[in-house]
């Protein structure tokens, strides 16, 4: 059994790219850490190949290779990565479902995870990201996500397009917006439903806002201006979904 | 008007401290950055003194010290920090209230932050901290609270005895757990209530949850194990306290 030592090593190296979004998008591959990630990414069916230590007991049909504690870093931005890593092929884009999550430039990569998390939680089908949202396959995306990703249909799209695409499909576009909102506890929830969330400080663009049909808010105390967007985002689909 | 330009100013070496936990325990203060949580911590009567670079500007009625933007770095954990550092007093423990959320080992700081703000938000009036918590003065705790800190009551306990305490006043104690628990919508809500959720990991110490009167759990999708704990929080304190 052969065990790279090498920091050098070529395979390591070019795997190490993976963790740079540029070379994702080239390969059509991301990486995932920990038993927990690499075991979803199996069920998937998307996982290619684990890099591991030697003491790291597994057995799954896929190629394997072992590497000493200091390689398997490389692959990784924790301080004390866990001791398996698994090589996934990107997700599929599938077709759209009736309950929608639209995200308009979120860039918190913890937030996004979260919110991927809490949109299987309560049944959201499709999650559709804006282009210039967070990369999904950013590893603390995935690990906010605790694996979630796996389970839901993520697509990218032109936020505006895609809005005037199902709102000729006969879907409810649903903004979050305090004056003029409704109290989503008295909100009618359609069959076709799209929600809209938006960036951490600047929250939905106006242009994408203007083109809700109706705008809902969280009742809260006056002295709290805003929740974290992946709590208010949790309580929506909480709300609507569940 | 001085500038201090110099990174050796013992001021400044002296402040930088605060950084650090042991130091803030010593004495008895906290940082705050920028210009939100620095009136937060002004209109709380808490603010101390405040440090800027010499292009900020601010008119409050307390000392102020001018420093180049490299020694400001100091004060600050962030890459880019805000131009203007509060030095904050701690804030004092009250009375407890009547809506109670404890936490019990909770651990990473954006989650804290995040729960003070939605605890905020959903009219918890005390929070609960147990001994062993994330540093409530953590600089990404106050970061991610927003400044809401300085809106709600934070108390630290030993919660088994804390918990033992407000039973014999009379407080309804809930904890979360989903075998044997009941659906949060159809909890009762009683005057006096206590919330205790847990560690990112673990969740609640059983020696805890054994103490509780009722169980509850947020109903969602079996493909979903868990919720991020803020988020869980954020949506028992809004269907309970709202």
């Amino acid at each position: 059994m052969e065990i790279i030592t090498s920091l050098e090593n070529k395979k390591i190296k070019n795997l190490s790219k993976l963790l740079i979004k540029k070379y994702r998008d080239q390969e059509d591959k991301f990486l995932v850490e920990g038993e927990h990630l690499v075991e979803e990414a199996l069920k998937a069916g998307k996982l290619i190949e684990v890099i591991k230590t030697e003491e790291y007991e597994i057995d799954y049909e896929v190629p394997i290779t072992i590497v000493t504690y200091e390689v398997l870093k490389k692959l990784s931005n924790s301080v004390t990565p866990q001791k398996v890593i698994g090589v996934v092929k990107k997700l599929d884009e599938k077709e759209i479902g009736n309950k929608i999550l639209i995200l308009d430039n979120l860039q918190d990569p913890g937030n996004l995870g979260t919110i991927i998390r809490s949109s299987v939680a309560f049944n959201v089908d499709t999650i559709v990201l804006s282009e210039n949202c967070v990369d999904l396959y950013n590893d603390k995306v995935i690990r906010a996500s605790e694996g979630m990703l796996f389970h839901i249909n993520i697509v990218k799209k032109d936020i505006e397009k895609f809005i005037d695409e199902i709102h000729s499909k006969g879907y409810v576009v649903l903004g979050t917006r305090v004056t003029d909102g409704e109290n989503i506890k008295n909100i009618e929830v359609n069959d076709k439903l799209a929600i809209i969330m938006g960036n951490e400080g600047a929250g939905v663009r106006r242009e994408v806002l203007d083109k809700c049909d109706k705008y809902l808010y969280i009742p809260m105390n006056e002295s709290c201006e805003s929740l974290n967007v992946g709590v208010a985002t949790s309580i929506i689909l909480y709300e609507l979904f569940k």
